[in-house]
C-alpha cells in the first residue's frame, strides 16, 4: 500500500459501530488541491497524546483488541462496553480521522502570498486528522518552526505546551498566585515545572509514586508531594502554605484527590485567618479537572467551607477566552523555546501501520508516564 | 429571670468546649447605649434557619442533648464527635451569640437624624446575635417594613428572600436562561417558585418525595421532578429541554444528585447539538451547592463533557459581588412584597427558653420541610 507520489495518502481512521465494536484501520485518501489560502503539509511526526486516545479508542476495552489483515495494512477491532456506548451516540458508524497535532514540511501551497511563503518550511500544526501522510490546512494555522528544528522536535508544539502555559495564564487571570498540578511527573508536568521555574511561579507538584518525586526533584522542583505517602496531607498543606497556591489542575479526575487538595487549601487558608468564620475561609479555592487518568467517580467531603469550585478545563475554550492575539503570543513563545522549555521526549517512534499493532496499543494505550509514542506517518513507506 | 426594663436583655449563647461538649444557655447582657448612628431594636421575632444551625449546634450529635437548670433558664449540653471537633478549632471556648436575622421595634435611637427617624418603627435586621431581647445595630442596616407589617411577618426578610433573589440574579449575571433548584418544596424553594412565576423565569424544581410534587404543583410550578421516581432522569432531562436551564442551586450537597443534574444537562445539550464533539457539549453547565442537607460525600461520574462546574454558593459574597446599590434594590423588593412573594410560614413560635428544650430541639434540629420555628425573644417574659 506504499505510495510514492502525493496524489493519495494513508490516514488512520477510528470507527465505532452500532454493535459495540471499535474498528481501527488505514484508508487511502486523495490529497486535495489546496485553496489559495491553504497548504499541503507532508506530516512527518505526530504524538499520541492522552487527549487523542478518547477519539482513537472510543472507550473500547483494549484487552479485547484483535488485529487482522496484512502487517502493512492491518485492521484492529475491540469491544466497547454497553455503558460506554451511550456516550458514543454522536459518532456511531462514522469513520473518523485522529491526531490533534503534528509537524511536517509544506510540500504544496495555494496561490496566496501567505501560503506561498510557507513552501518548503517545517511547520507545526493543530487541527485533527494528523495521523495522515498529508494534511491540507490553512496557512494561518501553521506555526513556522525555527531553522534547524526537526519535525519530531516540533511535533508537540500545541497540546502540552499550550496546556501548560494555559494553566499558568488561568492562574494569573483568575487572581491566584501559585498553582498545584497532579500527575506532575508527566511530559506535561515536567514542561509546567520548567515554565514555573523560568517564570518564578510557585508550583506544587503532586505525584502518585515515590520514584516520580525523584524525577521532579532532579529537575529542580521545590515542592513535590507523593499522594501515596502517609504524610501526604501534611506535606501538601505545608507546600500550599509555602507557595500560597489556591488553584489546582488535576489530570486524575476520579477518586478523592480533588477533594483532598481543596481540604488542604482550606487548612492552609485557616492557618493564616484572623477570626473564626462559620462558613470556612473566604479564600476561593479551585480545582480544574483536565484529564481522567482515573475514570472512576470523583468523591469529596465538602470539608472546605463555601468558597470553592471544581470544574472542567479544556485548552480550546481557554484560548478562545483569552483571544487570538494573546493566544498567538503563547504559540510564538512555544516555537522560540521548542528545544528547551517545551522539548518533548518519546519512548518510541512508530509508523501508521505499527500504531495498529495490538502489542503497541497495549503499551501506548496505558498512558504511562514516560511512555509517550510518536507516529511517523512517512515511516516504512519510502 | 424576667426583666421589665431595657437595661439588660437575655441572649442565647452557643459554646463549644475543648472537651467536645456543646453548651447552649441564656445569658443576661447589658443593653448598650446607642452611638449616634445606632438604634436599639427590641427583637420580637427571629427564625431558626438551616444557616443558623451550624453555629447554634456546632455539629453536635443532637441525640445526646441533655437539659439542666430551671425551665425559664435552662442549659443544654450535647456531645460533638472528635472528627467534627477539628472544624471547631476557630471557635473553641468562645460563648457566641446566634441568629442571623429578625424583626422588631426601634425602642431607642442615637442622636443622628437617620437613627432618630427610625424611633418606633418596625424594622427587619440582619447581622447575627438576633436570638436576643435587644439588639444594638446601625440605622443603615435596618430595613423599614411597610406600615401594617408585624415583626413575625418581617422576621425572615433577608436569608431566604435574598438567597432566592440571589439565585435568579446569579443565573442572569452568568448568562443562563433558566435554573434548577433542589429541596424545592422548602420555604426557600416555594419563595423561589413564586419569584420565577412572577418574573417569567424558567425553573425546574427537584424534590425528594411524591407529596412534595403536589405541594409545588398546587403553587403553580410547571416543572417538578421527584428524585425518588424511577423515571427521574428522563423527567429531569425533559424539564431541562423545556426550560433551557443550565445552572442549578443544590441544598442537598451530598450524594449523587449534583452529578445527575449535570449529566441530564449534558444529555439535554447534546439533543440540540449539530455535530459530535469528543469533549462533550460546549454549553457550560453549573451546579452551586449552597446547603448540606445530606452531609455525606458528594459523588459524580464526570459523564458530562468538560464544560462544567460545581462550587459553593453563599449569600454574603454574592451581595458583595453585585455591590451595595444592586443589593439594596433586592432588599427593597423584599420589603415591598413581604406579605406576598416573600411571606414565610412557621410551624411554631417559641420563646428563648423554649428554644433550649430538648424536645423542641429534636423537632427544629431536623430541618424538615414545613418544620421551621420562629423565636419570639419577648415571649414568656412580659
Amino acid at each position: 500500500m506504499a505510495n510514492t507520489d502525493m496524489r493519495t495518502g494513508l490516514q488512520l481512521r477510528s470507527l465505532v459501530k452500532k454493535d459495540g465494536t471499535l474498528e481501527l484501520s488505514l484508508v487511502s485518501i486523495p490529497t486535495p488541491e489546496p485553496k489559495p489560502e491553504e497548504v499541503i503539509v507532508r506530516v512527518e511526526a505526530s504524538p499520541i497524546n492522552p487527549s487523542d486516545q478518547g477519539l482513537l479508542f472510543g472507550g473500547a476495552d483494549l484487552t479485547t483488541a484483535k488485529a487482522s489483515g496484512p502487517a502493512d495494512n492491518p485492521t484492529v477491532t475491540a469491544s466497547i462496553a454497553p455503558a460506554v456506548m451511550k456516550a458514543m451516540a454522536g459518532r456511531l458508524d462514522q469513520s473518523l480521522p485522529v491526531g490533534n497535532e503534528g509537524a511536517g514540511v509544506v510540500v504544496r501551497a495555494g496561490e496566496s502570498p501567505a501560503a506561498q511563503a510557507l513552501m518548503g518550511k517545517t511547520v507545526a500544526i493543530l487541527g485533527g486528522a494528523m495521523y495522515s501522510q498529508y494534511r491540507c490546512i490553512k496557512a494561518a494555522q501553521c506555526l513556522v518552526l525555527p531553522p534547524g528544528t526537526t519535525p519530531a522536535e516540533g511535533a508537540s508544539c500545541f497540546v502540552n505546551p499550550l496546556t501548560a502555559l494555559g494553566m499558568v495564564e488561568t492562574m494569573r487571570v483568575e487572581g491566584h498566585k501559585a498553582l498545584v498540578h497532579t500527575a506532575a511527573a508527566s511530559n506535561l508536568g515536567q514542561m509546567l515545572n520548567k515554565i514555573c521555574l523560568k517564570d518564578s511561579v510557585g508550583l506544587v507538584n503532586i505525584v502518585r509514586k515515590r520514584e516520580q518525586v525523584d524525577v521532579l526533584k532532579k529537575l529542580g522542583a521545590p515542592h513535590v508531594c507523593d499522594s501515596s505517602s502517609p504524610t501526604f496531607m501534611d506535606d501538601l498543606t505545608d507546600a500550599l502554605l509555602a507557595t500560597g497556591a489556591t488553584v489546582a489542575f488535576d489530570a486524575i479526575g476520579g477518586g478523592k484527590l480533588a477533594g483532598q487538595i481543596l481540604t488542604a487549601m482550606e487548612v492552609a487558608a485557616n492557618k493564616t485567618a484572623k477570626e473564626y468564620s462559620r462558613y470556612g475561609s473566604t479564600t476561593h479555592k479551585q480545582v480544574y479537572i483536565y484529564g481522567g487518568l482515573d475514570r472512576g467517580p470523583t468523591e469529596f467531603n465538602r470539608a472546605f467551607g463555601m468558597a470553592w469550585g471544581i470544574g472542567g478545563w479544556l485548552l480550546t475554550p481557554f484560548l478562545q477566552r483569552i483571544g487570538y492575539p494573546a493566544a498567538q503570543k503563547l504559540r510564538e513563545r512555544v516555537a522560540a523555546e521548542i528545544k528547551t522549555t517545551f522539548a518533548s521526549a518519546y519512548a518510541k517512534e512508530i509508523s501508521l501501520a505499527e500504531a495498529l499493532r495490538v502489542e503497541e496499543i497495549a503499551v501506548y494505550g496505558k498512558q504511562a508516564t514516560g511512555g509517550k509514542y510518536l507516529i511517523g506517518p512517512q515511516k516504512g513507506l519510502r
